[in-house]
């Protein structure tokens, strides 16, 4: 039996240290540590530095933590919407986020298309306080180029512009002067277990916040926006939070780092390379997305129409775990992670896998 | 050098089998298991069912989780007060419940009383929405009595109660006919590393998320009651939760289980009144609390006056690692959790250790 490699879009492959950092974790008794420690302090310092470094965050941009990246969803349309937001929706999670704002008595807009295309340019976009786009939705494998996010900036440069990002970080270079915050999830790229939510945002979401707050709308209780900064600024948080997950992050980082951003997305797009021609070229299996512009890089979906079931036992039977289609998709879609845990051997593998699939 | 035994309020010294779990947990692929698998809803089953037979809930109570007992407090004000709930304020953290109904702009009202002290009977208490309840405050090692916890239903039978057990659970027994809340976090008396909260809640406390969302008002969105509730019949969450943290407890209660509920009360009993006893003997230190009626089991809290310092730096020599004073009491208190991670052993050589501390 070979070991199973987890190609599900998170949780996913664990990073190859994680173990290792586990372990060492418990020798050094980060699962008993004080949040209110230096040891926590310099924990969460090398955390939000090493990702500052890693992906070119600049300097006047703040990471602070949350449980997930739903729960950044609630924060973000809590803290810097007072009446509406407009979401670019065009899947199950660009939808969710949508519909967290109208959960929260917001009166959202949204532009919506069809699962596996393109948004045509922004144009025309009636005036917003903030601009919801999901980079990466993980649902259909749709990625939404940075050139199309760095464009609202130009057509509505008051507005806050909100980057889900949570399956394709640390993959994507962004523009951080065309967006106000950023935010993913640790169990995707990061390759670690879940229940860690990042959220980076800038000196005008604080001000927003600020601002609402003022206006006596209530932007929240512990996990308020300014609240966050403030403890923020001495790598503290407002409640205990899961400190053996910042480490664990922090360590991986670090990893990262020693491998090289650059080696890390150029190996990304190697992956994805091999695994969409394998895709363009078998006979009865095509990719969901077919536009290249905007082909996922980091969450792979290909259409497997009747053959589903069978490939996805397929590829078990070689160890190779696929992700299942998504909601209405789960009859005809498999989904595959290509995150820095995966490695180049395997995604080999899966292609020769692939294209020795013969139903 | 002796092995650091930890006793700080939390997060506090790791139940002794937590180490060995988490190995398992990768063996076994837990920190890369998806949230919507089979596997992961028996993680949660038996989580759930474990902890219901562990402190004795009721069959028609629902437990779902949440990242912290923090963000409790939140989602119960969102969830189940309309326009005020009345806090029982005698220390920091049920102080900071009060203040969370605030930031959500909520008109909360507060019965206080003196740090280390007391509350009167409720008497005439004011009618209510929720009598928000801290059962173990842990700034201060005051425990209210499970019998004044009852009486409220008695003066207010249509107020929903809601306790706060962060800091006690699983030692308390409480009757659950004269509760509807309960929450506490899994990094104090269940020595798991910090990032999970678990919240109790019984059929009024939906009925009432229910009314308010049908009223129009926001109950908050992913965490939502209603919507927990929903998922958790399927033994599933809304988001991705901290996986790993809820099967790691869900392995600590089944240990507990073996040892048995009524072992682990009584052994509380005993570490509480052997160190109680070695304060009160002592010449120049003393509890902070000393009405032995809410003397807090699970939270000692030494008055140590000028030498606190001096025995803080005593007791760490010999691998003893107290908590500090909460807040202002930073320089005369050291407080000290009494968990079932804590040995009979360990609260003998800390006595032995305190009877030797001569200043």
């Amino acid at each position: 039996m070979k070991p199973a490699i987890n190609f599900t879009p998170g949780p996913s492959q664990l990073f190859f240290t994680v173990e290792d950092h586990m372990r060492k974790a418990f020798r050094d008794g980060i699962p008993s540590l004080s949040h209110r420690s230096k040891t926590f302090e310099s924990i969460y310092k090398e955390t939000a530095e090493g990702l500052k470094e890693l992906i070119g965050i600049p300097e006047h941009f703040t990471i602070v933590f949350t449980s997930s990246a739903t729960e950044v969803w609630e924060r973000i349309i809590e803290n810097l919407v007072e009446d509406s937001s407009h979401h670019f929706v065009n899947g199950a999670f660009s939808k969710r986020f949508y519909e967290i704002a109208q959960q929260l008595n917001r009166n959202p807009q949204k532009t919506e298309t069809k699962e596996g295309f393109a948004f045509s340019k922004p144009g025309a976009l009636p005036a917003t306080e903030l601009i919801a786009l999901t980079q990466n939705e993980t649902s259909t494998g749709v990625s939404l180029p940075v050139s199309f996010i760095n464009d609202f900036k130009l057509v509505q440069p008051e507005a806050l512009v909100a980057v889900d990002a949570v399956s394709s970080l640390p993959y994507p270079e962004f523009d951080f002067t065309k967006i106000d915050t950023l935010f993913f999830s640790v169990q995707k790229g990061f390759g670690l277990p879940a229940g860690l939510g990042v959220w980076i945002v800038n000196h005008r979401c604080k001000e927003k916040a600020e601002a609402l707050r003022t206006k006596g709308i209530s932007i929240g209780s512990y996990h308020n926006l300014p609240g966050l900064l403030e403890l923020a600024q001495k790598n503290q948080t407002p409640e205990t939070p899961n400190v053996l997950g910042i480490y664990l992050l922090g360590k991986v980082i670090q990893d990262m780092l020693r491998r090289g951003i650059t080696t890390i997305r150029r190996e990304t797009d190697y992956k994805a390379a091999i695994f969409y021609q394998a895709l363009e070229q078998h006979p009865v299996l095509k990719p969901f997305v077919t536009d290249r512009a905007i082909q996922s890089k980091t969450v792979i979906v290909a259409d497997c129409g009747e053959y589903t079931s069978q490939l996805s036992d397929y590829l078990q039977s070689k160890g190779l775990f696929p992700g299942e289609g998504y909601g209405s998709f789960k009859k005809q879609h498999l989904r595959f992670a290509n995150f820095p845990a995966h490695s180049k051997e395997q995604f080999e593998l899966l292609v020769d896998s692939i294209e020795a699939f013969k139903p």
